[in-house]
């Protein structure tokens, strides 16, 4: 995939969080999240794939296990397979985030 | 891995591209790499993983197959498995790229 602004793809819904996919193969796939004021990605797991969540601007709350932490732009986070996790937009503007996952073997 | 300000986590080395590693799994890895102007990462393939590189400050050159394509602050590139790919400092800023890549099945 050429360079591409990642920021630039994010889209909103005022549903639900919104997905937009750059990025798909066997391996690995490569989305943009776009979050509104309040809106979530409730905690889940993943037995068998790796998450990397990339806030790209806006703020939130990541949960890993049973801990939450602030997030900001710039920051990476990692859910290990297997590990309960999950983000929600707890701030007064837009959530965006590069989301990178590995697909079950 | 708790939320990590990865531009941060960017080392230099005088001799080569510098890289430094915030996750590990059997999955996959996240790096941080730091080139300084006029250093580069050879062109090479990966038969069996992709590679995801994300510019997070500075300039350079991304080679993906035969074409090159300038890269910026915000832009991600998504090497695939099987293709040449390759990236360069030609700026006059230091070069900091978030690196993410699956490991072989």
């Amino acid at each position: 995939m050429n360079p591409t602004d990642a920021r630039s793809r994010a889209a909103f819904s005022p549903e639900k969080m919104k997905k937009e996919n750059l990025f798909d193969s066997p391996r690995m796939f490569v989305d943009v999240h776009g979050l509104l004021p309040g809106q979530a990605q409730k905690v889940h797991v993943h037995d068998d794939a790796d998450k990397v969540v990339h806030c790209l601007s806006g703020e939130g709350i990541v949960t890993i296990g049973d801990a939450e932490h602030p997030i900001r732009p710039g920051e990476v986070t990692v859910f290990p397979a297997g590990l309960a996790h999950g983000v929600r937009n707890d701030g007064a503007e837009k959530l965006v985030l590069l989301v990178m996952m590995t697909r079950p073997t």
